[in-house]
C-alpha cells in the first residue's frame, strides 16, 4: 500500500473509481485494507502473471491481461468450494506504456471483480524499465468445509466441468471461471476432492491423485474434448491437447457413486459435465482407450508427444 | 497457487520446511490456503518488490530482501494497530540465479516470518529471464478499531518512533516492522491516526494531515535525527534527510495531549518515542526552525532540496 513517487495520482483515480463495497470498511488510502467485521473468508489464494511468460502484448490485450489476472484467482477459490469475495493486486507497469494502457487494464480489473460481486480492495503499483507483472491474491468465503485436493476415495466417480484442451488459442484469455458452478456443486452434492485444471487435466489429475494416495481409470471416450482442441496446426492429436495443454481452468473433482448418479440425473448447471472416470485404491493411472487397451495415462505435460497411437 | 513445470520441486521444498502453525489449516498443496475458522484477521496488506527499483543485487543478500518483503507488510500491518498472523509470497526467480540463491531466498522469508509468529501460508512461483520480483500478501488480526490516516484532531500530538533518514545506507533492508511498538501503544493509549513512515517523514504526515483534513506544526529541534543522515555525503543536511529520505518504516501517528503526556510520563517501548509537533486546524502545516522562524513544511520528496538554511 505504499507508491512510488509520481503514483499517487494513478492510485487516486483507481480510487476515485472503485464503488464502495459492504464488505470493504477502508479500502484504498491506508496502509492496509480493512474488511468488515464478520467473515471476510479464510480461503486465500494469490498468482502472480508475468509478461512473456503467462501472456503476450499483443495479442492479448491489456483488458483480457487484468482480467487472466483476477480471474485465475478466482477458479482457485471456486475448487476449494469457495465464494470469492475481495481481490488485491500488486502491479510493476513497464515505463514504455503510457496511461491509456494504465486505465484499460484497471478497467478490466474492475470488469472481472464486478462479474461475481468481489471487491477490489487494495494494491500497490511500481513502474520500472522491465515487462508488466501483476500479482492477485484473492480471499474468499466457505460456507461448508473446504474441498481439498486430498480426499477422493476408491469407488469415487471423477467429473470435470466444460471442455479440455486447446486453451493458448484463447480461452486461458478469456475464460469465465466456474465459481457459479462450484456455488450450485455445494448445494446439490458433496464433492470429495476438488482441484481447478490449471496445469493439464493429466498433471492436475496427478496431483489429486497423489495427494489422496489413490489411482484413477480415466476413459478416453468420455473426455470432453474442446473444439480449439482440434484446430491446433501442430502434429498432436487432439485427445492429446484435452489431456495435456493447460489453463483450461475447468473444475476437476470427485463424488461419491451416489452423488455422481444424482449429477448425472438433475446437473446443477447448464455447463457440460462429464464423467471421465473413477479412483482407484492401487495408485497407479489408468487410460482406458476407446479399443479397449489400458494403457498409463500419459505423465508428462504438453511440451511431450503424449500418446504413440 | 499454480506452478510451471519445474517448479514442483521448489514448492515441495518449501513446503516441508514450513512449520504447521495452529492457524493454518491447509497451507501449500491446494488450489488456495484454507486458514483456521475463526478469527484470520480482516486486515490485508500488499507490497511488491522490484529488482533495481527497491533493491539491488549485491549489495543486498537474498536473505535482506525477502527479509524486506515481509518486513515492509509486517510494518503496515503495526501501523494500523494489528497483528500480523499470516504471509503469501509471490516470487519471479529470474532463471540466471540457482537454487542456492533461491534457498537463501526462502529462508530469509521463514526467518522474517517467525520473529513475529507469522504463518508462511502460501504463495506463487514462475521462472523467467528478467529481474526479481517479489509481491508479498500479508493478512492481520485487530484487537480494537483500526488507526486510520484520517482520525487526526486539531490539539493532538504527532509522535514517531525510532529515528529518521539516511536509510538506504542499510537500514531500509534491515529494519525490523514496529509490530511490537504498536501492540505495546494499543495497551496504553488510543492513537487518533498512524502511518507508516515509508514515503518519508514529510510525504508520509502530508498523506495524514490530507486524509485527516487538518494542518500541522513540526518542531525542528525535536525532530530524532538517526546517525546515518550524518554520513550521507551529498548536499543534503541531516535535517533534510530527516524529513525527506523514505524507507524509514517508523510509527508516525497522533493521540490527544492526555495520552501524549502518558506516552511522555511512562513510555511503553525502549523504542525512542519524540513529540514532533502537534495538528492544528488549518490545513497547512508548518516548519518551527530551532531558530523560531516559521516556514511551509517542505512538500518534496527526497529527490529535491528540501530547505534554504
Amino acid at each position: 500500500m505504499t507508491a512510488s513517487p509520481g503514483e499517487f495520482e494513478l492510485i487516486e483515480s483507481i480510487r476515485r473509481r472503485i464503488p464502495s463495497h459492504p464488505l470493504v470498511e477502508l479500502g484504498i488510502g491506508d496502509d492496509a485494507a480493512c474488511l468488515a467485521p464478520g467473515d471476510p473468508g479464510r480461503l486465500v489464494t494469490t498468482d502472480m502473471l508475468l509478461e512473456g511468460v503467462h501472456f503476450l502484448i499483443p495479442p492479448a490485450t491489456p483488458r483480457q491481461v487484468a482480467f487472466k489476472a483476477i480471474n485465475v484467482n478466482l477458479s482457485d477459490i471456486a475448487a476449494m468450494g469457495g465464494t470469492p469475495t475481495a481481490a488485491f493486486v500488486s502491479i510493476a507497469w513497464p515505463r514504455s506504456r503510457g496511461s491509456a494502457f494504465q486505465n484499460e487494464f484497471c478497467r478490466g480489473l474492475e470488469e472481472a471483480c464486478s462479474l461475481f460481486h468481489v471487491s477490489l480492495a487494495g494494491g500497490d503499483t511500481n513502474s520500472w524499465d522491465s515487462r508488466l507483472v501483476v500479482s492477485v491474491t484473492v480471499l474468499g468465503r466457505l460456507e461448508g468445509p473446504p474441498w481439498k485436493r486430498s480426499g477422493a476415495q476408491p469407488g469415487d466417480w471423477i467429473f470435470v466441468t466444460g471442455s479440455l484442451g486447446g486453451s493458448l488459442a484463447g480461452h486461458h484469455l478469456d475464460f469465465i471461471p466456474r465459481v457459479r458452478e462450484s456455488q450450485e456443486l455445494r448445494r446439490s452434492v458433496s464433492p470429495t476432492s476438488m482441484i481447478d485444471v490449471s496445469d493439464g487435466f493429466t498433471a492436475d489429475l496427478y496431483h489429486l491423485l497423489e495427494e489422496s494416495r489413490v489411482g484413477a481409470i480415466v476413459h478416453e471416450e468420455t473426455i470432453p474434448v474442446a473444439p480449439a482442441a482440434h484446430e491446433s496446426r501442430d502434429s498432436k492429436t487432439p485427445l492429446e491437447h484435452a489431456l495435456g495443454d493447460g489453463e483450461d481452468f475447468e473444475l476437476l473433482f470427485t463424488v461419491s457413486p451416489t452423488d455422481g448418479e444424482q449429477l448425472l440425473r438433475s446437473p446443477p448447471f447448464e455447463t457440460p459435465l462429464s464423467h471421465v472416470g473413477e479412483i482407484t485404491s492401487e495408485p497407479t493411472a489408468i487410460l482406458r482407450r476407446k479399443t479397449g487397451k489400458d494403457i498409463p495415462l500419459p505423465r508428462l505435460g504438453w511440451t511431450h508427444r503424449l500418446i504413440s497411437d
